[in-house]
């Protein structure tokens, strides 16, 4: 390969735009957070979430040969921000608004999600293309960043609860627990109206509860859940 | 590759625990930031860039076959965080301190930072081993770190002097200007003793200046623009 064959110009395609867009919406959750904007931060996130799902759509509906693997690497790296760092530093802040002892308490399980999120992306990367079977090994990483965000947005939020959701979160990340790949043409629609609807401030509040959100957070929850739970009913 | 030959430790050696501990200071540097921290997060940066040069070298040591690229991805996922996100939420978080403008425009110029942080890196994996020449193609990631943090340590910081630099170390991460590796035995141990001496707090203060990271944050200066400035005499 030579110089001129080096110029980003010649890898980017409009995926990668797409993680650029998930990769924006991750480091600006991360500014709204420090400035005490929790809805607004979560909010980001789950628009993260959605060009993570976009880009990988389109690549397909393009056809994208991504022949140098240039779309696989700008996509942890913008995951990593979105759904590793930018939760991460939203629980420690919503932590370190209670007492210094949870914020210290939350900064070390902030801490450690990120870490199980590059070893989760990492080791990804290793094997996506060596794995004879289909699914994914270990919880996905956007997996905190929809579960801490919904369950902000539920209203339901409770801090001890959420640090040992994450804890939870980053063991399963980490873990090689083989988790099916979540794809319904039926029920995509259905949880693409009620995300959108989650997001929307104050649009579907009932009882005091965002409706929409709450019930997001329970599906990813029971997603997140059952698989190890049928494991230890297996072995 | 069987579900089992995926567990993380399968892959994990010594060098990708020292990227993690560059991860995690990269990581604590932001929760510094934010708790208005702003020299302890820049030593944290520091600290951060020592590991990251660290871990090569312990690789090359051990003779490391990194037969699928674990430890190439654990190092770049762990750059990002470090060199991208960590610098430019600490930009930002001086930009703010100044006013509602100045933080408005450090914000934009820190997600610039970021996006070119992922694109640098994303194209720095993809062509690593396909280019016929040695040395580094656009300016190293870890330079927005270097750069700013020495800024600051040195008691010269000018916040428009530091969004100016950050832009134009977001312009030449994502530029094809070929950057020679600087690699030499003998001067080496002296930037050591250098950079040491730099992130020990109020050691070396002479006429209010940190001399130490200021004579770093020069060199990296003339690294950065000697290398555009003779390709634009060349041309």
């Amino acid at each position: 390969m030579k110089l001129k064959e080096t110029k980003i110009e010649c890898f980017l395609a409009l995926p990668d735009i797409i993680s650029l867009l998930n990769l924006s919406f991750g480091f600006l959750a991360i500014l709204m957070a420090l400035n005490n904007q929790i809805t607004i931060s979560s909010i980001f996130i789950i628009i993260a979430v959605i060009f993570d799902s976009v880009d990988g759509w389109i690549a397909r509906k393009l056809s994208r040969i991504d022949k140098y693997g240039f779309g696989k690497n700008i996509d942890s790296l913008s995951d990593i921000v979105s759904f590793g760092v930018a939760p991460a530093v939203l629980l420690y802040i919503i932590g370190a608004s209670f007492s210094n002892e949870i914020g210290y308490l939350s900064a070390v399980i902030a801490l450690f999600v990120v870490i199980c999120g590059v070893l989760r992306l990492t080791r990804f990367n290793v094997i996506s293309d060596k794995i004879d079977f289909k699914g994914f090994v270990g919880v996905p990483i956007p997996t905190t960043g929809i579960l801490l965000s919904t369950f902000i947005l539920s209203r339901l939020f409770n801090i001890y609860l959420g640090m040992f959701l994450m804890v939870v979160v980053g063991f399963l990340m980490i873990s090689n627990i083989k988790y099916k790949k979540f794809y319904n043409p039926q029920i995509l629609p259905i949880i693409a109206i009620l995300v959108l609807l989650a997001i929307i401030p104050n649009s579907m509040i009932f009882w005091g509860i965002n409706i929409p959100a709450t019930i997001i957070f329970i599906i990813t929850l029971v997603y997140v859940f059952i698989t190890p739970m049928l494991n230890l009913f297996k072995n």
